[in-house]
């Protein structure tokens, strides 16, 4: 049984967690944190878990977190990396659900988060948590950086291209649309229901900050710098990101035939059959990314459609297949269920 | 294993069957049938169930579920009752998630339902499968008349009241709001998301097919005809019934200590802490039913909110709570759900 | 020309009162403040306003509201109170779109709004700008004191029972759903879209702010106090207000012919064709309340469906309205929009 | 006065047209045909119409259209071109809101629309009805091909750059989004609520009928054959389009300057300041177009922001546009609605 501690549960990844770590046979939540709500039962905060997790919040301060196997961060930007290298010399595994970890340059960090990064030799070490990339490494990682929502559905979407080599890799545009969830459980304006809702707009497309974590993992397969338009929406849904993927073909393959290559023997990845759309609702509160691939035409422009629950394999989920990697557990374990449709 | 036939997959009581059973420890799943979409793989109606479910739908007629150990109705009012006499006498035990069995007076079936019954012999041996009320009798019945939404959610909220004898039970009022989902999967204008949407709505005041059904319950219980008001409303989200209810106490007591006593065994029924307001999403895709009770002012009327969500408590999943009980097994296997929040 | 000053335009109502009064012919508007957005034009913070208002927003201290003929509240609660005095001294008419005059006792004022009310003589002054009751004190008064959301759609349901004299007093049941922008533009977890939508809940059963509005208004018709319960609920939907309304019936009359002669003359209420069900979205972005009423099954409750606009009759329209009376206009001046359906 | 007739008053943009055209100072409605609904008052189908328009649904066969000065066709693709010869033989004008008239190829017509197109001699006299482009032949046009929705908000986005030959005309991309009032006020089981409600997905990435009239728009202004990739994708919400557009710059000018420039003079295009983000909202229940344009990161990729209402400026607004260009009224007579927020 992992022992397992997570800082930071009163947000949706949190949530998240406690709702796929609470029935995860492999796994014993030993203790959550939250400065603000400590003292209070976790059901209380969130009704849903009644009747399946008994721990109450406790004070960070006071919380034995080094007696964990693996601390996961369900916290903002910035707490894991103050909390690391504690952990680690008290032999503690984690996985930051946040951006601490995940992108290698501590000056691009710094310049996207707008901080300087505390502990920049742990850049290096932190394996980037896509297993369908990094399996191999993720499995001895010490720190385990989960990826970002919309980077897990657009590298997932232009993986088999960038690998194959068949794609100009200077012009690549990602169109991604997230669900509501996607900003947090944040008091900001802009995310109540009388302005999210019956609504649809872009957000950041002078620059986001999952646009260099996507570009690093692209140009890595690349083997080249790749250039990268990425372009977010606010979507009035709570789960889900749909990315829509353009990028212009080098040579002409079999596109249906390579994605499925590609994925065969993926758990977590699902490539539809030829002339699909796949729909977010379709993974709701599952692990799986659906993927199709189109060639409209059959002109020049591949056009990829790539679908996960950006609570579940944009952060949770993937976060727990992660564990279970590190862990020796099957990678699936505690991660099949059903999407919930309608 | 209890072999499980399913007639009507095609709407959304048959794909959460589908997606309760697939994953059902003490279940399998022999057979789909529709006649619309006979031959075709079930996932690829409802692709949330790739990678879950083999099956494709059969043809009813060249079905052999004669051979089932149970067989599920999630099909339109009128085809459970056509069908039951034969599996009966080859040993198949029923659960309706239609309405054919729930009355026990046919000239009533008849009036709400626009149609004579055709085995008004069966209506009294068929059990209404509430197990809150009914549960020794489920465990031995060969037909189950698995209960309509609004009327899991409403009895459940005023049956300790009744049982209890400290209301006046000649003036319930019902203030019922359901998801859209509950109308089904229908192409009907009213139900289209741009006429649904943003919107709300009261239907059916004159009179609703479920209100024949929630006064039988409460009148069983009371040993006498009660009177009850009921007004549905329709709710823009999907899932999900939240039932407000009224009734005025004729005597004093503990209605905490009251509700809390009556629901201490039920594993699907959870009585919040006093001054507690249900919200539909804490229940979501799960088969729990949370109530919480009111005095307001305390003044004599009480106020009771009761949740569930429609197509699991509602229908699916206490159906699979009824075929739990039939078969012997522990009432909540396979349905152990977190709910899903947000 | 009215020359119009209005106090706090950030939220909701205000942003509403701006879209109604930029094209009213026969208002001007000369002034909106914000401490918060002093010096902003008013088409930054809502676009849909560009082309249309010119306007930037002022502080409130250097703001000569003085020189207006009529200045609109839109501020939180506790605001208008304590600059009534000096406007009405400079001959300033007064629109309070919040709580501060609704309610003639002090002391039941400040039970329910948690502070001490700093001019309870103005109190008795102030006309409860319901101008379906009270229209001859309107026209004349200085001060109006618009009423909520919930008692507008409430009082407008009860009106003709209470006047008629056929209803028992003591057992009204008023069970009321609202859009989530009744509750303002404020950053409360409550109100997220990941929160509220895909969601229903009931809020406030103990006690809500609207029910002595409701009951005084009631009491003063019935001329004698009455028993109301009422329960407030979240619907996931951005504007509207929809009444279920139920009392019991003491003697019996033709209820439609009572509602449609009652209303027959009213601008802005709509008594629907025996058997309807009016929905929120027939009055949406429009003054317009529509009421439907049931006698179910012929029994002795009687069941109203009340809805509008919370924004509009239940907030900045109703508010247009009171403003046309005080200044002569004909009542519907600026306020005869077409819903907006879909 | 305009005498206008309506064909097909029973879809969304027929209860547009109704919304605008009954508030319409130079416009009488003399006639809504329906052969379906034919005698039913049309506010009894569309209550938001009740107190604004008396008509009644009138039977097609026996309606005297040819008296009209102006008959919109608001049905169907196929039903105009039938109808157009004897209209316009009466001296009839014609605006057509559906697709019949919109592409200048009969064989590309019959490809996309599945039937042979029964006038082609008529579609070289047809104007396409998109003012920004073609002002001067709709003031004297027979025949006013409204545009598509998607085609509205795509071509005003590229206009400003395929005019300025500062792009790459061969790879355009649209990735377009819809709320699901664009799929019209049809039984289809994809546009129910609880299939559409909380989901988001792509559609007819293989080629979609707005394509070619998007195509064909492009490529008279850069005066030759474009290349576009077209991808809409449907949007939880009721009304809206919000077209995300990439081109590859060829040379470099001040992308802002270009835009303002080029729509000072159009009532109903807003240039939004540079670095911002239109939301759909913003034009919700209006005629406007709003619009910003993108370099990211100083790239030679531009992205062009273009968000209409679809019912409005993409359907019955433009048409009202026509209308009044064709008739001599000022180009924004009856469509200075301010948008409603929220």
């Amino acid at each position: 049984m992992i022992k397992v501690g997570i800082v930071g549960g009163t947000g949706y990844t949190g949530v998240e967690l406690l709702r796929l770590l609470s029935q995860h046979p492999g796994a014993q939540i030993t203790a959550v944190t939250s400065r603000k709500e400590a003292g209070q039962p976790v059901a209380d905060l969130f009704p849903s878990l009644r009747g399946h997790l008994k721990l109450a919040f406790s004070d960070p301060a006071s919380t034995p977190l080094t007696q964990c196997d693996l601390v996961f961060f369900a916290t903002p930007n910035g707490i894991a990396m103050q909390e690391a290298r504690q952990l680690l010399e008290a032999g503690v595994r984690i996985i930051d659900l946040a951006a601490d970890f995940r992108l290698r340059d501590p000056s691009e960090w710094a310049n996207w988060y707008g901080m300087p990064h505390v502990c920049p030799e742990l850049l290096e070490e932190a394996v980037y948590g896509l297993p369908e990339v990094n399996r191999a490494q993720i499995i001895t990682a010490r720190i385990v950086a989960n990826p970002g929502c919309y980077p897990t559905a657009v590298q997932l979407g232009f993986l088999p291209l960038v690998e194959a080599g068949i794609v100009d890799t200077d012009q690549f545009i990602a169109d991604a649309k997230s669900g509501v969830s996607g900003a947090g459980r944040k008091n900001e304006t802009h995310f109540l229901f009388s302005e999210a809702g019956d609504n649809f707009k872009a957000y950041g497309v002078p620059g986001h900050r999952h646009l260099p974590e996507i570009s690093q993992g692209l140009s890595r397969v690349a083997g080249k710098p790749v250039g990268l338009t990425f372009v977010p929406h606010l979507v009035p849904m709570i789960r889900g990101i749909h990315a829509t993927l353009y990028a212009r073909m080098t040579s002409n393959v079999d596109l249906q035939a390579l994605f499925e290559h590609r994925y065969q023997n993926e758990p977590f990845v699902d490539v539809l059959p030829a002339g699909s759309h796949p729909e977010t609702r379709s993974v709701r509160a599952s692990n799986v990314c659906r993927i199709a691939v189109h060639q409209p035409r059959q002109g020049d422009t591949v056009v990829v459609l790539s679908v996960i629950d950006n609570l579940v394999k944009g952060a949770a989920g993937q976060a727990v297949q992660n564990m279970n990697l590190m862990f020796g557990l099957p990678e699936t374990t505690g991660l099949e269920h059903v999407p919930v449709l309608p």
